[in-house]
């Protein structure tokens, strides 16, 4: 259920406690915020709280640049970790693609259609052959080649490139090279991987011809935060289609390419409106 | 995420407004209540609040008898409509059943296998046939035969039955008659109906033949509360199965079955451990 | 399963009679046709009889400008209804839209990627808004505006701009305009829609908000063929996604914004490689 | 679509050939057999063929004691692999459980029910506890006692009461223990397992558990061949259900029951129909 007033988001985790509900909630309701979403999760074999927390800044007597001092009073006794998001700030994302198109096509579509509160700052792919899809959208294409012996070089580049046009969070759209530890520290739980497969299962290439091979009856997509570790990043979303002997290689390719999509597409969602929370590789999604 | 210890459960709907949620979490913290489940929604196109509590009752330090007065300084101000339940008391329910089987076994053997916190009290039905069954299981069976010129008087006795086994309430396994509005407001909401369709798609008799020959693709079952409008009440679980051209309507009806049994169950569930509210004929489900 | 070989493929519906398999195969062997996909369903109620049959062109000793004659010595006496298509010939399609663009830019990318054997002669709206998304893939873009007063001059219009385009048929990607029954039946089962609703529940305008007024779980769409009656045509795909009471109308027309543009492709996949016969008002899908 | 008529089902496997189709049918139909049912299923890049072919026994001109010899002018020189069956004859089944019940209940209950066209001749278990389950549906209950030390003469005398029961083909309906290559070699594919997870993710102990660390978002069940590796046999269904965050390990279990119950009836029922064919490692499943 949304507003089109802006709003702030608080996003909470902290050891579970008594009174942790109320003391949040209190804190927001003492200085006249509209709480209009509050989503909270005890995950009781952690004994670990997490909260998303929603308010209308309309009516909010505390101005946000001064939020983190006069909330330090109830965050800290607690040993609450926190990050506040503004509803009405434009993330800007870039987008990672190699030669496959389909996620790269529909990203392209749902923010030239307004769909996100997103700006795609630029994109980038090791190869040529997408720029004019690209730049006939108004937006910047760098192809920044990658190799065994240049791949040092080529994610300076692309790391500066980045950094230079002040991204946010990383969208890899069918993005086929792997990202090494430098780059990922780079950009911590901001960058978005889509993987062709439903992980754990078929982790790394090929997976839709080991699929096959394997001969299961659902295929799916998993969207991830990509870690150090290949494939193995804190899973945000899952979706699944039903395949049968009937399905050659080729035809999970074609099934996949709209699961990928439309999987990525709901992660970008849930990221861009600060519903996900990463703990011990998990994620909670405030969906 | 489930705890073994005993909890009290509070359902909680009224007008939206600022601090609620802190009105009412703090009315728990302040009791020495530890939550250890807080959902809440807000619709905001109704400017409505919903939510459901749930904290252990160890070191809660009011008891539940005295409840209704302690909580009362909070609730009548906010104009809170609310109910309270306890995790330990075990639920009575009646399950009511006509010819078809396979929802009453899959009810019965639940039930033998602990999956739920109730009590089978006693099966209805309106046919003799299903009574060894029921009675290897240990429990009552009545048959109360129904027709059109007895009806009234069938009904009577019916609601003399529950009433006497202090029924709480009651699941209608493929029971194949209508009830009467008198009989659905001596239990309102209190009686949880299997269609054999994706409401509103197909309401009233044979939706599997009527599914068939619209040549639909997916084939649905709904459980919803018992209103006085056959199958118009308030929707409480759907789910579907893909079909194709190849399915005449006795295979839907076969692979009907398993989603009835199964989508019957969730909703039993949510219902016995008090995750659903009802407003507006549709309903709220914290799952 | 498919192959690169350019292949036939043999439509056909008959009354279902014995040896009526061993005719059909046993007339494309003899003519050194090798089949690589054959399927075929029998209606036991209707007594009705249906197969896709494709083989490979290569070695097929049948010229195919011959094939009606030859054939007939086996379609006649069984009464056989047939259609034959090559795998080599492009379809030519028409795209009519309004003012959402989800279907249009799916559809706009899975022909330019190549996805599809086909290609858009033309996109026509009623609107002038999606003219240079439309252009800048290249392609022709007319737009026709209908009022209740223009309409059958509107119509008029569309059908000659159809006809002088060479148009094998037309996908409704939302497209708002009911069309009148003497435009359906210029076009008969050529004509796509996708309805944004598991139909036959909510048909007719604002399923979105009928669905969260009821209260259902599961949302869908629907791609059917259209006929004269509206939103009653032969259904050719449906999906659905699960919903709870925190979607709002808004999240409602957001989720199945994914679905309409998936089940529109699927639908429009099966067509184009001639996988979906019709009878009684509903399909019969090789998929 | 089904017939109450008895019929002949056939089943092919063999190297892809011009004619393949046309000599089964036209061999079929010059016999005087209705067909009712025809599947086949090219694997190209295998360049195999398979079918199942079933057709009413009124009429048919051949005994079927017969059959074979007639048959194998067609099928010898094609190199045709072949199984007949009969769909009056009711197969013998023989379950195998350990302690977990929830697919005891079901298999018990559809077979009560009459939805199978199979008899249980006996059911075996490691522990005591299911005796009055089982006995008071009127069958048969042996617990045989598996420890490391007497697993080989347990596993002996499991076989020979399999043997004298005249059993078809056995269901693991959660049986915990890992059963010998001898003892999978005296019962090749007629040993269908149930696992707990969407192999191959999560093949081996305690599947919820590993799903919940990894944080998958769909949990699923396999229905599979027992084959001599563990978990690798070939899988004939699997189904999936959406979890959250919400969800600790024992809802994973709780809601993974339903599935595993479902998946394993799907699978028995196309074991029983005779629409399984198997070839490396992969299932053609003729549903």
């Amino acid at each position: 259920m949304t507003t089109s007033n802006p709003t702030a988001i608080l996003l909470v985790s902290c050891p579970d406690q008594r009174g942790i509900v109320a003391a949040l909630s209190s804190f927001i309701a003492r200085h006249d915020g509209n709480i209009i979403a509050l989503d909270q999760y005890v995950d009781v074999e952690e004994r670990a709280f997490f909260a998303r927390m929603e308010w209308e800044l309309a009516g909010f007597s505390i101005p946000l640049e001064e939020f983190a001092e006069r909330f330090s009073a109830v965050a800290d006794p607690m040993r609450v970790s926190w990050t506040l998001h503004r509803s009405d700030k434009r993330l800007r994302m870039a987008v990672l693609v190699s030669r496959q198109t389909h996620c790269l096509y529909d990203v392209l579509a749902r923010h030239e259609s307004g769909e996100w509160p997103a700006d795609i700052a630029l994109v980038l792919s090791n190869h040529e052959d997408h720029r004019s899809l690209v730049e006939r959208h108004g937006l910047p294409f760098h192809c920044i080649p990658v190799t065994a012996a240049t791949k040092a070089d080529a994610e300076a580049r692309q790391i500066a490139l980045l950094r230079e046009a002040g991204v946010d969070f990383i969208v890899l759209a069918r993005y086929m090279q792997i990202l090494s530890p430098a780059f990922v520290q780079a950009f911590p739980l901001q960058i978005l991987n889509i993987h062709h497969s439903f992980l754990p299962a078929f982790a790394g290439a090929n997976p839709y011809r080991a699929a096959h091979e394997r001969g299961v009856k659902i295929v799916g997509a998993t969207a991830h935060y990509v870690t150090e570790t290949l494939d193995e990043g804190p899973i945000v979303e899952q979706d699944v289609i039903r395949v049968s002997h009937r399905q050659g290689v080729e035809d999970l390719v074609r099934l996949g390419r709209d699961l990928e999509k439309i999987v990525l597409s709901r992660a970008i969602y849930w990221h861009l409106h600060h519903r996900i929370l990463v703990y011990k590789n998990r994620t909670v999604v405030f969906s």
